[in-house]
């Protein structure tokens, strides 16, 4: 084995939700460690929060400037490969580009940035720097996902006619931002999320997740968007038409205000010759009708199923894995380029972790989703 | 027992799929019984189709106008109560037109007609003629559906604010029309089926089953419309959003090319308090989702559904219904409607069959859907 | 068309179950009409069960000896061309004894008779009379389980192992018998219903249907019998161990006080090539698992299913079938079994209804459990 | 934070499924530290797969008892806390005495030992030592199992009557154990696996699941074990009636050999007021049935679930959880019993992890249900 990568982290501390799911994430399989981190914006909570975590307080820093820097002195063999990125999005961007122009490899939270304008400034700063930097729509990292993806790369599937993807939430129904409930509250506060919550939020996820699989790029859209909660300052609703490049049609749809509603983003893609359903609460199964013959009923972990699926697979068949192995998965292909720059070798062409290029594709898909949603919402051209 | 009613038929000869299906929901609770037809544009086809239905031959006509004739002419207690109109929906406003004229009640099978105008039409000659007239919207038939609108009049589910109603087919995805597959080829001839393919054939089922459980009213869509297939000549394939009057949004969607799917009509509707979901392929449950409590299934046939529910209920609780109940609840409540006029009573207020001004709704909405697609897919008021 | 077959009815009067669920049944189609009853022991109650039914008031008796006597006197033209027995167990051989006698064709519901001997004395007189005699087995008549043998008899299933049908149910959880509810009453009765309660009623559905679709014959068999709850005559739940001929294995339980199950009955069959599973409450399907390819969901309605499965079927693919159509699916069989016979010519080799000689086999499993259980649950091998 | 926890392994090296899976589970939550092990009765495998794992060389030993005398040695500071046995079953007992002599504690997978009396005297030893000893019996780890026992503790269920404990897999179907498959081969093994094949490895689970959730223990049962593949020396399914104390009933089987399952696990658990089902494979969810009210899904993460339930989650609801978590579960509740003791505290009352005393009572209800399969199926009282 070669030593374990070493992880820092920016955000993440204490009362955060998706720190502690990149650290389960980067943990899991043993080929990564976590040895410093600015958990906060407030110096004394981070270093509460690298005390609660077993690190170093050494290495525990008041804010992530500090800690690049700092990092930057450390001997080779000490200092961090890569710094996760867990904060709100406001604050992505800014530390992705402290952390890259110091040397660093980077994974980052989604949506990407900010704007759009940040996630084209980050694209050119990955490529001027070379690091490695990892996106994490972690819903690609399911096995399941990466079948579908095999299903229509091999033609299984004919020509992609239709693709609808519904990530429907309720956990906003009532006013909790307003109210103070953190995770709320920056989700639906323009200076912090950005020009869009819902769809930033959790849209994104559906319009990657179905680029992912089919490699279709949108065209043009047309999004309706609501804000249901009175008083709240973004949109907590948002339905949009897709068109295509190549004449194919989308439906998506988001919601965070959809009672009783937990994490159910699905996706369903409809071909010439086959069609395929797969739903995130049920993450070991992916359903494939056909015109006329038995649906299939694909199941992760089987003898059957494509070398990528098989790759990202830790356990037999009928032990289910779900949401922490499929984040895992993003961190064991970052941790996979990561460590071949670091033997002095290029990223792996088969890497398979969302990129920046993603990452501007998806602040685009929201940009225009914004843009259209603001005009009426009429039909709008993909901005880039 | 009342006699029974005695029912006449236009359409529904040999090879019809629809036609039999009428039969079955008419005979199912035996309160209604065949005695007449005009079966087929073609005689010698309408005669063998009675012939094979066991009709005395005498009552077998060779087309629509001889038989409401013929019909009228005959003692009130031969002649038809009433006909079923189960032609293509080019031929479902002249022959409801001539019966209600010639003083029979109607049955008829949806779309209610060929375009918006001979709805109204019909509509003035329902109100003219005091008959009875009910549509097969089958799927409101359901308990199960019954159950769901009983829970949001009684206001379980608070204040609705977006539903979701998908009806994807993939039965057209060859040019089965084209090669002259009968049940193709009419619902895809503009001539026959009218302005729309998919969204008049399926799509007004969805629209219709959103408005039957929600009692909202579309306020204004954005429709957009595909062909798939090469040749064709109307839409296979529709995607819309929808704004409610009210503030309500929607999204609804319908395809005939959506490979592998069979007839999976299912409906979301998301309120305040709560949310249901019902799927036409397991009709026997409905799911009601909330913001902090165990999901609830709620089944067919229990003594805790509402008492509508349970009025178009025939079997106990796992014992399941389907299709052709549902069907011959629409049969029921007309048949009920009927009785009463002939008893000289007013129809009952609580009969719950859809009518002609669902009808006239329904056409509505499907030519604004036409107009909106047609119109660049821009933004288009209910037409009315 | 053939001339509708008259049927007349024993049993079945007002606030029966299943009598109204046999007369749904057998008019579904169109090719069968009531005519006569003796619907109840009770005249007057047969008198106004004939006459909610609209039955000519000279058809309908005070009794089934009446009515057989009766019947036969009239012309040919005019009398029934066979009876439904849809009685308490104890009155199933009397009727059928003397309308067999009389000449005419049964049908009758399940378990065929009050004990064995019953049983094997009306497989002799089926066989002198040569008349037709269907048991209402109705779970057979569903199309997925008629697949479900076709695949068997295939071979796709290999050589078959283990069979596991489960029929739990809920409804006798409270001492409703006691209370005087009709169905639970004579059901919990040993002097109407047999030896035993939930196995007798609806564990021999379970068995049928496992020996319908596999063809195995029990060889030996362990059974636990309890009466849960108190004051009741006869078990309400019961689970056995099955060992078939050859060696397969088998698991079947049943209960009536399995809180919340409504109508369960399901069944597994396990072979050394795939599985199946079929579940009654979601009869359009049929699950086929391999060892190392994707599961296969047959549906209902395909154009690949086989020719046996399509021949019960009435509605298309996605317009769901249930519970009546399956009853209907007996009577269609054996009505084409007394239509050959009235016509002259032998029942037809591929007529495809549960037979007296299954009858026999049913009366001489839940013998053999009853008599399991009251020896201690030992393995007793099959009574014959 | 405390510091990390020191484990130790014996087993679980290169080629081993269920090792790789206890480290995983051991270091997902950060509290524990694999710092040494025997990972193999292969000295150069061993010291092999401690380089994979990157351990220090000089923690990697050549065997159990090398490494239990090695580490009691080192310093308190340095030495493991706890050993983790991942070994075939016949190497449970061995180094679990070894440990607990030298002072060390013990989690151990299941079954706990070869035979019945092996685990009589590692329940003294436990005892006589005051160590911790915590059974990987993972799937009482689920948090919906932990919230079906408080309903069951709550009395939501009322008095249970009835539990249906169904384990069927199908990965042996071929051979695989004649081919020198290794997880295959060592569990058909007598001399390894002891005296039951799919009982003792699958079958343990089911008994386990059953009574963590109701409390009930086994008074006497009958097994019917089969072995379907030829040359194989154990049986490879086994079905089993059971009768707890109280009166309740049971009905559990496992296999090995149904084609097509996975890992099929699933419980239902039926009582006087209510009733509830649990399927491993779709873990997030719990059902729970009435006899006249809706359905109820409890879905993990919710706020109504158990504090228990909360306790054990780690993920917002619809962010699914499965099986790595909850055997991570019963390493969370082993290392709080551990750093309790560690502080000079007693082990919290409340520890919920699987203790030696579910390990006899596992021994003692396979050593049944051998017993009652070799003396001809027949009822035998569970031995103790």
């Amino acid at each position: 084995m070669t030593q374990k990568l070493k992880m820092g982290m920016v955000g993440g501390g204490r009362d955060a939700f998706i720190g502690a799911v990149h650290r389960m994430a980067a943990r899991l399989d043993g080929r990564i460690e976590l040895v410093a981190g600015a958990f906060s914006s407030d110096a004394s909570k981070s270093r509460a929060s690298g005390e609660d975590l077993g690190l170093d307080p050494s290495r525990v820093y008041p804010d992530y400037e500090t800690m690049a820097a700092a990092e930057a002195k450390l001997p080779e063999s000490e200092r961090i490969d890569f710094v996760s990125i867990v904060t709100p999005n406001h604050v992505h961007f800014p530390p992705a580009k402290t952390f890259l122009e110091a040397g660093f490899h980077v994974v980052c939270d989604k949506p990407m940035t900010y704007d759009l304008a940040e996630a084209k400034a980050l694209r050119d700063l990955v490529k001027s720097t070379g690091k490695v930097f990892a996106l994490t729509h972690n819903y690609t990292g399911y096995p399941m996902v990466k079948e579908a993806r095999e299903l229509v790369r091999n033609g299984d599937l004919g020509k992609i006619l239709k693709v609808v993807a519904e990530y429907p939430q309720g956990w906003l129904i009532q006013p909790i931002d307003a109210e103070g409930q953190k995770q709320a509250a920056w989700r639906t506060d323009p200076s912090k999320t950005g020009a869009s919550s819902c769809i930033g939020d959790i849209g994104t996820h559906a319009e990657n997740l179905g680029r992912y699989i089919t490699g279709l790029e949108i065209d043009e859209l047309c999004a309706d968007f609501t804000t249901f909660v009175p008083g709240r300052r973004l949109e907590d609703d948002g339905n949009l038409l897709l068109r295509y490049q190549g004449g194919a049609r989308g439906v998506l749809y988001a919601s965070q205000v959809s009672v009783g509603e937990e994490n159910n983003l699905s996706v369903r893609v409809y071909g010439t010759k086959a069609s395929l359903e797969w739903h995130q609460e049920h993450p070991n199964e992916l359903t494939v009708k056909y015109p006329d013959a038995p649906r299939k009923i694909y199941r992760r972990g089987n003898g059957y199923v494509s070398d990528i699926a098989k790759r990202f697979t830790r356990l037999p068949f009928g032990h289910p894995e779900a949401f922490i192995e499929a984040f895992a998965n993003v961190y064991l292909e970052a941790a996979r380029a990561i460590e071949a720059v670091k033997e002095g070798k290029p990223i792996p062409a088969d890497v398979d972790y969302p990129t920046v290029e993603d990452g501007v594709l998806g602040m685009a898909f929201i940009a225009t989703a914004v843009a259209s949603a603001q005009n009426g919402s009429t039909w709008t051209k993909l901005v880039s």
